[in-house]
């Protein structure tokens, strides 16, 4: 087989640093009320992120004088956002209305909620945070790499909570289940009907194979819902959630057939998938043992809040694993994608201080492959397979169950609250439109009561209908790099690409100020182009038209630097690119003395 | 859902150039014999790609004096090799021994198996390449973008061939279906036993949904097979293939329902498929428009060899797209990858002269996503749902089915083959080691008699065995780089990498050569760091270490140019990180007047 590998078009980012061409409406149906005058009677939704990807998830509701935020997360780097660590939500317009922020509701513990607080909870205000204990921990934990940043301000929240912001503006809490403890979804009572952001979930399974507590979705639908939204991770997924009891059973199974360690390796935000591993373990008189930080960091929370409950002596340092017997031992390892640093990959590239690989250890892989990722796990796989150890991933039998309802438990959902009009969220446009079909399918949802926003677009839910006005809210990448929020724009990035494809060539000519001639052979150096030193006729041919350039600028009384130096870099860049067919970047720099 | 995005691993990099650590042998079994004298009656079997990768396939059989060289492909660029259009295959072993080599068999016309012919014909001694006539055009048709390159010598070969290169050693040719047509298999018959290479392939589907043409196999087995190769790209794919059949009738029932005009992207090198696609549209009284420049190229190789039959005005030049109703047009289109300047991304973009998408258009994109690719075709999506258009995906419906046989054909072909020894080839390690466990369970071999070799490890076939040798052959990436083949190297990416991610800093200062002293304010040029216009404060901060650096070493007899670049080189480069957390690359130029 054969193909082409796509390059990474500049469209994309282009579209997401907010200057997309929206000729096109971004909505299945509704009305476009184009910069009409705002509905004051309408709810209004914004998100910051989380509609055109997954992740960066930040939106906000607000009626009249009342804002209320859901969740602040971060994205992580693309493949066009080179060197960038996280990106997060354009906070821009919440700056301006932080007097009517009522508070940050947070719907699980995991970054792509959580993970923008350090960066714009000051900027926002400081509102008051209403999380769970485990989200409030984990929060808390990484808030300590920010000393700088003011305390957070909690207020515990869990299910079954009625949080009354206003006379016309209460939510009410109810739990989900996810891939990690005290997942909530959310009831907003507003002046228009009841609005439901569910969160993120999937719906659980008894031993006998059938889904559990769809009690809490028929009783929503009861409650008669103006709109619901709807996490659409997995909307091109058929079928059901894998139940986590046939997870269980299947690592089960495994752990009991494994003669020597055995070394699972997965997320540390998966902790109910963590939970059950440990569980397992205990039961099969394995002692656990724990390695990577984020991993040690999570479980040691999740058993101070009694999420997590092992008896003492199960959990051991991996530092006395020569204490115990290979069949006695169960190691739990975060980067299971492959990173670079994380545990598992110094386990099987032989760098772990502890643990080596042995023929007769058992990895297991229980966790999906992010798509970007495939590369480094196929190679963390090749090594390991090398090494002779035994290896399950989740392609080979049920070791991993996503923590997003797929297709039928969503149509399922939809059923059971059979709301008056839909919002599809987290996730592409794509993905939206697919469960937007789905609903159609589903509960025969005609094209106007669906609304397909993007970031940054106010929609506008009313009594009588739903609908995207003409109002554009900022809703641009901001980039997170080392120490800098949002100093990294699309000029930064463009160099980046442009030096990472073809490298760059620094042209440095000392000319004499007065007479314009130059003093001095010019420096030539290049990085990530051609070694220059193999090629000597090259160097010196860029050499010669160098001074020629110079030269022929020098009688010209008009010859400014500016200008030697476009002359440089158009001629020499052409010049490069007939001999090489590359385009590295050209810096001229013209030293006048 | 939360998780790490891994960084590129060095290590990947590092391991596919040639520097990897191979203290753990790399076989399944066997006896690595190493460093011991070559067995003069044993064939041996070098590969030079396509056992660590997917893609950039050339290998070699030899027997003595007499080397046959099977396909000659290239790979493309991946994320760690910026920059990089194409890698091929180290062919430094075969230009040492380019007297013996009697052929290069294509086995069939993907660039994964000819791409890199251009590239490696004249260094091999420009052997007679057996190819079937559809690969000989595309081989043709490449070679005219390579005019210095010699002609190529063809021998045209079919099913049932028999070649003869040399008492003790002869190749049959035998059919297989693949996803192009004109695929083949090649039968080794060499003084140690037989030996089969299948090239690539997948199994054809009757109407009624079984398998046809198993003949082949059971020949083949009744045969008696010392070892057999098996491509293994789908090893961990559960199943059977999706019929092509199946393929058909989804694809016709989606045209049937289409009321606008149906645009089909998919691969141009999908012959099979096309042909298919055509035969729909002509049935249901469609035109026919191909847009995309290697697409309309290969079907017009394909006709002229009366491989794709068409009636006489079924295809029309998409310029003539006005003078027919929308459901009488069908587009097959390059692109279904997301490529920046394919002609489907023209089409959705709205950068297409002729085609520009209409809310009653159908599109189907009747292929699978290449991993790297998530990325751009969810773009290409999301552009398309905004503009209403109707879509299917082969993750919707069955319309796309891959070329490569999945795991029960895998094992059904290893069962009527029933070889002595079992050599995978095509694909990671880990592919290849999961390979390794069917044959286990398929035809219950032995752990000694399965080879997993790596590129460039010597493969002894031997009467009575199979076996890694000690002997190790260069087999490390060549990287192709506009005109530069091999001239681009770690050294060289390694810089691209470090551009990429945190951009760089060059440093001009001009000094005195007799007293070291500055003569001027340092120059400061930066690209992808950060803006250092916006950032005046650190410029200054720069600048005066720079002529403290400068100053201090003014005073000493010992200050050379590099001593003063390698102070400033890592005191600014530890500043900057201490003020930004970023790592810019920092080229520092002195200047001496």
């Amino acid at each position: 087989m054969t193909t082409q590998k796509a390059k990474t078009t500049q469209n994309t980012y282009r579209k997401r640093t907010g200057q997309a061409n929206r000729s096109h409406p971004v909505k299945l149906g509704g009305e476009t009320k184009s910069k009409r005058q705002p509905n004051s009677n309408a709810v209004r939704f914004i998100a910051f992120g989380g509609l055109e990807e997954i992740g960066r998830n930040m939106m906000v509701l607000e009626y009249r004088d009342d804002v209320i935020v859901v969740d602040a997360g971060l994205q992580f780097p693309e493949e066009d956002t080179p060197g960038i660590d996280y990106i997060i939500p354009n906070t821009s317009y919440l700056e301006l209305k932080k007097r009517k922020i009522r508070g940050l509701i947070i719907t699980h513990g995991h970054y792509d909620h959580i993970g923008a607080i350090p960066y714009v909870l000051e900027q926002i205000g400081n509102p008051t945070i209403y999380a769970t204990e485990l989200a409030k921990e984990i929060i808390m934990k990484r808030q300590s790499d920010f000393p700088n940043a003011p305390k957070p301000n909690f207020h515990i929240i869990k299910g079954g909570d009625k949080l009354k912001f206003s006379d016309n503006f209460s939510v009410e809490i109810f739990s989900v289940e996810h891939s990690i403890p005290e997942g909530f979804g959310l009831i907003f009572n507003t002046p228009v009907g009841k609005i439901v952001h569910p969160g993120e979930f999937k719906f659980d399974y008894g031993n006998d194979g059938k889904p559990k507590g769809l009690g809490v979705w028929e009783n929503i639908g009861k409650q008669g819902i103006h709109t619901l939204m709807l996490d659409i991770t997995n909307s091109s997924v058929p079928g059901w959630s894998v139940s986590e009891r046939v997870v269980e059973r299947e690592l089960e199974k495994i752990f009991k057939s494994a003669e020597g360690r055995i070394i699972v390796g997965t997320f540390s935000s998966l902790l109910d998938r963590i939970a059950e591993i440990i569980k397992i373990g205990e039961k099969l008189g394995r002692v656990v043992m724990l390695s990577g930080y984020s991993l040690k960091s999570n479980v040691e929370i999740a058993r101070r809040l009694g999420l997590i409950k092992v008896k003492k002596g199960t959990i051991v340092p991996v530092e006395e694993i020569r204490n115990y017997k290979d069949d006695k031992i169960l190691i739990l390892s975060t980067g299971a994608q492959g990173e670079e640093k994380a545990s598992l990959m110094r386990i099987i590239s032989g760098g772990h201080r502890q643990v080596k690989v042995k023929k007769t250890d058992t990895f297991v892989f229980s966790s999906s492959v992010i798509p970007g990722n495939e590369r480094s796990i196929q190679n963390l796989k090749d090594n390991l397979a090398r090494q002779g150890a035994h290896i399950y991933d989740y392609k080979m039998l049920d070791i991993h169950s996503s923590g997003h309802a797929p297709q039928e438990e969503l149509k399922k959902v939809m059923e059971l609250v059979n709301p008056k009009h839909f919002l599809p969220i987290h996730g592409n446009f794509f993905m939206r439109w697919q469960n937007a079909q789905l609903a159609k399918e589903a509960i025969g949802l005609a094209n106007e009561k669906i609304v397909l926003a993007d970031n940054g677009l106010v929609v506008e839910i009313a009594k009588d209908g739903i609908g995207v006005t003409g109002e554009e809210i900022p809703a641009s990448y901001v980039l997170v790099d080392g120490l800098g929020v949002g100093d990294v724009g699309e000029v930064v990035l463009r160099d980046r690409r442009t030096l990472a494809d073809g490298g760059m060539v620094v042209i440095i000519a000392v000319i004499n100020k007065k007479t314009g001639q130059v003093l001095k052979n010019p420096d030539i150096i290049s990085r990530g182009f051609v070694y220059l030193r193999d090629n000597q006729d090259l160097l010196t041919a860029v050499r010669n038209k160098i001074r020629n350039i110079i030269k022929r600028t020098s009688n010209r009384r008009s010859a400014d630097p500016d200008y030697i130096k476009a002359l440089i870099r158009d001629q020499i860049g052409e010049f490069l690119f007939k001999k090489t067919q590359r385009r590295p970047m050209i810096l001229p720099v013209i030293i006048e003395l």
